[in-house]
């Protein structure tokens, strides 16, 4: 394997162009082997291995700043840059992360598990280094899906007059699923047609065969024309240089034009629009690109992603009311067939939260009963429009807050543990955390009646038990756990563990938000000690329980009460078993403790 | 007046366009009135009246949904609507909020006290009203500031074939300060040529002139090429059809375009584009437009927001690491000197808060000290940027957040009480709250320093006394208040009023976190009650200390400890005196019932 020699992308540099083609070879089946054994991103990295290489043939990483956006594309880069033994784990303890992170490497020059961000980071960057009086080129590498987000106009509304500021746009005409929008469509039209170039050619040709006295005057015209068609281009209009398209596979082409824009880069921000495959090289990749983009161990039991589409799907059967928005999740939110079977009810907006909130508003505002589907990790980027718009307005918004909780092996970029701390600080949402597939459809259900505020459930990236254990189970230990949500399965199995003589009760809250005071009350007093454990940080539904005692004058309570939380650090990549473990061994030790 | 005549919009349908000129006039007049009286948006409101009055000319409000950006241009529609009365007291308790607000009145569809949320809120309300087969307009009515927020564009990417969908931009070329961008050069180049228009009228003309044999040939060309100028515009790419520049001022024009887009209207979605003067028919506001964005009272100390301004300038001047990014709070924020000062040093990235933590994290990833300077409210809107790039990454970004705590006049859209609640969720972000000039600047100068973490300095929109009350006074009843920042001024005075004989001990906190737990140990030891107070909703500081008490298993002190915080409903529009009023009420209750 060439792969093998080249330990720094700078080992590149020696290879030739034939060489430089089999390291394509090998990456592809180094992305395959690896993402066989430990899930991953397997479409979108097969789909960036020329531009990656050809990227690091031209520049000079990490003097040059690569700077990913989501980084779903980065296994390549990770590959070349030191980190074949850390891939061989990726997403696991100890390995590699999914995604760019530069406490993993010095090549890695910025974080990039959410999308769009990158050439924000990419600006101050550049800025940085110019009043520094520096000298480096910063590339930013972004996948199309991130064109829908916001961020990346308010970061070309701000990247004038950059120089050696380069923008490769990786267009594999997907986000996560499809893309969605009008940037689509002109991305896709830039990628159809070549008429800039070619309008240009034949104007010049017809001034040569014009008679003289008609020339002078066409040839101003021609000239406003042109210069009319030079801003043809959203990217021009906004300052950039629009390179493209450019065949994102053609190892040769790419390395040219990237050798060309070093140049080209010295007086202008630029960007090269790169037209790739997802899963390019891996024919069922290729084939099923949408389902092969986060690559995972097939369970039997259904997840609570696809409960909620199951039965979402069979209520808007019945109320034509319902309609479902997401940001790019339309998958991971086991959105599909209901997409398929209410097409017009269906919006996917693309990689835009902000947005998918607001609109969720309006659409509630006129009396329809929206379902925001986004993970937790997503939807934080909306907690301004959710107070804004929603809370503000109390207009029934349903949140379905997917991917709550630990992230498993998605890793620190995509903590659920922050949701209910945010929802906590409004006083009109009600917020549900079910524990399985029976209770998941009672929420929705009850979410698909005519509220009269907003709404929120969320619950984990897993899959759901058919029923849910008994909401009281009772102890003999003195001692009550009260666990929100799904966790508590995971509890319950930890307490039959312990066997029948010291058995603590178990109280399963499903509902966070308003919580249920009275059987808090009544179950109290007949407990020595309680424990409250959530799959959350400390500030989520414990600061919904303390406002409750501090209202009902019960706050001396607290002095039988330990909490148990998600620390506030980044969370180690592992899985959700795991990363839950943190939280039962706190607990255990509080069970065995107490005597 | 004509004014008077005038109690909902459908009575202007009646009046002659000589009889339409004297009511922008009176319009114009009340505005100067009222705001004179009760502070409030100037400038804007004068530069909108034509646009309102045209528009509620045209279309049929309420049943046609009026959805305003921001909103600081809808005094004109308040009066316009039923609510002269409200309008005397303006941004008063009982009076007209200084934002459109639907429990205000039927006829403000949407809330808008934030940017760029108009369009999202719009595209939603249009897409309920085509399920639901119902038939009226969706108008909405930005400002050009607004074009830098990213959920514009989010929103136009997924307004692809609306109908009856129309936006009207009025474009003053300021937003809050000058617009910034790349958006506002383009707006700015749409706004000088007439290029599009002539363009075309040009090659018409030429068309006839030429001879035969020429001219099939060139037809096609002239067909390409207009084709081209056609999408020669950001909006008529992103699949609006674009109309403009329109003289904002000029009714007739208006009247004219708004009859004509009703129709273009129904096969696609429309953008006027109308050029405003900000501060129109007011010499004063005309000339300092910045300046009158936002009337208040003048004040003879400085604020704090001047404090920080003066200071970060004097540090800049021996520091060139030292760099400030806003998101057009650049008066607002006290940086007009620093910005004269240090033009290259400085940044007003638009109403783009999200890229503005992004980009101050790409500045600080190089090496830089980059201060970014915030309201509160508009924080809020940054929640992902700050945990995904900052705190993951532990970049030193230092957040100014201004205008924090109760918002004063500017009532509930822009509460100030959640930026504690937010950023307590992360391990390594140091807080800070002064109550005091002197406090301030300290603060300032240690945020200067080569820190190796994010820190946040919080303080209202208020004045600063010059120095702080004693950190610690003492008093003699058993019982300790602990106040966070400014509003422990207040309470000073509170406890001053109350006499000598039974005063709490006060503690003030500037640092919130890390909590001083040592200081809280030692005092607790000799009270025998504990008041905390801070401006801010419960889950905030309260949450640090609470996580400090369970740390330290001293949790059972909380039966001896009170909170006192904002509520988590809307806040009230008053005066920021009279919402702290709500808490120093309840401390009063609390100190006097304590025997």
């Amino acid at each position: 394997m060439i792969l093998d020699s080249i330990s720094l992308p700078s080992d590149l540099k020696s290879l030739s162009a034939a060489e430089l083609s089999v390291v394509c070879s090998e990456l592809r089946s180094e992305i395959i082997r690896i993402t066989s054994l430990n899930g991953g991103h397997l479409g979108s990295n097969l789909g960036a291995v020329e531009l990656i290489v050809a990227a690091h043939f031209v520049f000079d990483c990490p003097s040059d700043r690569f700077i990913f956006d989501v980084g779903h594309q980065a296994y390549s880069h990770k590959l070349l840059t030191g980190r074949r033994e850390l891939m061989e784990n990726l997403r696991k303890p100890g390995g590699a992360s999914g995604f760019p992170d530069p406490s993993e490497s010095l090549f890695d020059h910025f974080i990039a598990g959410h999308a769009s961000t990158a050439l924000s980071a990419a600006v101050g960057i550049a800025k940085a280094r110019d009043l520094k009086e520096l000298d480096f080129r910063v590339v930013s590498i972004l996948g199309d899906g991130s064109m829908s987000g916001g961020m990346i106009y308010e970061a070309m509304n701000n990247s004038s007059g950059l120089k050696n500021f380069i923008v490769i746009i990786n267009d594999n005409q997907m986000s996560i699923s499809e893309s969605v929008g009008s940037m689509r469509v002109y991305l896709s039209r830039l990628m159809r047609s070549k008429n800039y170039l070619t309008l240009r050619k034949k104007f010049r040709n017809f001034l040569n065969l014009m008679p003289g006295k008609f020339a002078k005057g066409l040839e101003s015209i021609v000239k406003n024309s042109l210069a009319a068609i030079e801003g043809n281009n959203i990217f021009e209009e906004l300052g950039f240089h629009y390179i493209g398209p450019v065949d994102g596979h053609n190892l040769h082409d790419l390395i040219e034009v990237f050798q060309n824009v070093r140049d080209i880069a010295n007086y202008k921000p630029v960007i090269i629009h790169a037209i790739t495959q997802k899963g390019k090289g891996y024919t069922v990749a290729e084939k099923d690109a949408t389902n092969l983009h986060g690559l995972e161990k097939k369970t039997i039991s259904p997840k609570y992603s696809d409960v909620f589409g199951r039965k979402i799907t069979e209520l808007a059967d019945l109320d034509d009311q319902i309609v479902c928005i997401t940001a790019a999740m339309k998958n991971g939110c086991g959105l599909v067939e209901f997409s398929e079977r209410f097409p017009e009810r269906f919006f996917d907006v693309g990689i835009a939260e902000e947005h998918a909130v607001t609109f969720a508003a309006g659409l509630a505002k006129e009396g329809l009963k929206p379902f925001v589907c986004i993970y937790s990790t997503f939807l934080q980027r909306a907690f301004d429009q959710i107070f804004h718009d929603v809370i503000l307005q109390c207009l029934p918004v349903r949140f379905v807050i997917d991917k709550a909780g630990f992230p498993g092996p998605d890793g620190k970029t995509h903590s659920g543990l922050f949701d209910i701390s945010l929802l906590q600080n409004f006083d009109n949402i009600r917020i549900e955390a079910p524990s399985s597939k029976n209770e998941l459809e009672n929420i929705i259900e009850m979410m698909a009646t005519d509220l009269e505020y907003p709404m929120a459930v969320r619950f984990p990236k897993d899959t759901a038990p058919d029923h849910s254990i008994p909401t009281i189970q009772p102890g003999n230990s003195g001692i009550l756990v009260i666990a929100i949500g799904d966790i508590s399965n995971a509890i319950q199995s930890l307490i039959h563990r312990l066997g029948k003589k010291r058995r603590p009760t178990l109280w399963r809250v499903r509902t966070i938000k308003p919580f249920d005071f009275d059987t808090f009350s009544n179950l109290v007093r007949n407990h020595q000690k309680i424990v409250i454990i959530e799959e959350g940080v400390f500030g989520g539904s414990s600061n919904i329980i303390l406002e409750n005692l501090i209202e009902n004058r019960m706050i001396d309570l607290l002095n039988r009460i330990e909490f148990i939380n998600a620390t506030k650090e980044p969370v180690p990549t592992s899985s959700r078993e795991e990363q839950m473990n943190e939280l039962l061994t706190q607990l255990l030790s509080l069970l065995t403790e107490f005597k």
